[in-house]
């Protein structure tokens, strides 16, 4: 398993309730490698400037670089396993204003931080909020690879119907 | 090869002055089985909705479900071998507004159907273009299951410098 360092697979488990404005959150590592970034390519995004390094190195990103795409699932790979642990789990409705800052590359070691924006209850879910986090991506020279928002639907402790 | 149907391997390709508003775009097929849901879960999203059926039967999914990752991969895939083809390849600055609005389930045959929305020249980058296309994905009911709009970096047919 490419994650490592602290995660919170222990942890408390948090209820709609538990979340506010401000906290933060941070993640293990994942450390990427050519093999992982060629073989996710292959997948799901076979463009040369993932696929090959001679090509890479002639296109915009000079050198090759992970697909966007990849980027994203690491991070999601590394918020399962980090300290923002929903009770019914990491359920996401919408993603907000996804950027890829800078390439990620063959050696990068990848970390999240994540902030709770806001709250709401669910519209159409009873049983449920809606929580707002914004997700930075860094590598290990602190530099910021990825932003995000997520937007997730987590169960509330009190339902709030009239059996509440 | 998941990837079926139409796709434009031998078409002509597109500087960023030959995008319109309102221009559409299609892409072939995917087939989506319960093994590459559950391998793709272990690589990025482990959780158990995503993993195993019967936890994912008590889940809010009621069965399993593809990680909303996954099936935004699955869209990258599909649009790198559609018809949408920049001439420097589909290189994504930011994603706006990506919202997954239904499961995705094994035996699910996913397409993507792109609209140009809008297009300007590049601030940073004199010989880019960025081009704002809105994508939907959707399975074999004509159900949508993801939408999301790609901010791409496009090549400029003439530089626009002085000694363009």
């Amino acid at each position: 398993v490419a994650v490592t360092g602290p995660t919170n697979s222990g942890a408390r488990r948090y209820y709609f309730e538990d979340f506010a404005p401000g906290q933060r959150f941070r993640t293990g590592t994942y450390a990427v490698d050519a093999a992982q970034i060629v073989a996710f390519a292959r997948a799901f995004d076979p463009q040369p400037f993932h696929l090959d390094e001679t090509a890479a190195a002639k296109s915009i990103f000079e050198g090759l670089a992970a697909s966007g795409w990849h980027t994203a699932a690491i991070t999601m790979r590394l918020l399962v396993t980090g300290e923002i642990r929903p009770v019914n789990g990491i359920l996401g409705l919408a993603v907000e204003e996804l950027r890829w800052l800078r390439p990620v590359r063959p050696g990068d070691v990848l970390r999240v931080e994540s902030e709770i924006l806001d709250r709401r209850p669910s519209r159409s879910r009873p049983g449920y909020g809606v929580v707002r986090i914004r997700h930075t991506t860094s590598n290990q020279r602190d530099e910021t690879v990825q932003t995000f928002t997520s937007v997730l639907l987590v169960e509330r402790r009190a339902p709030s119907g009239p059996a509440g």
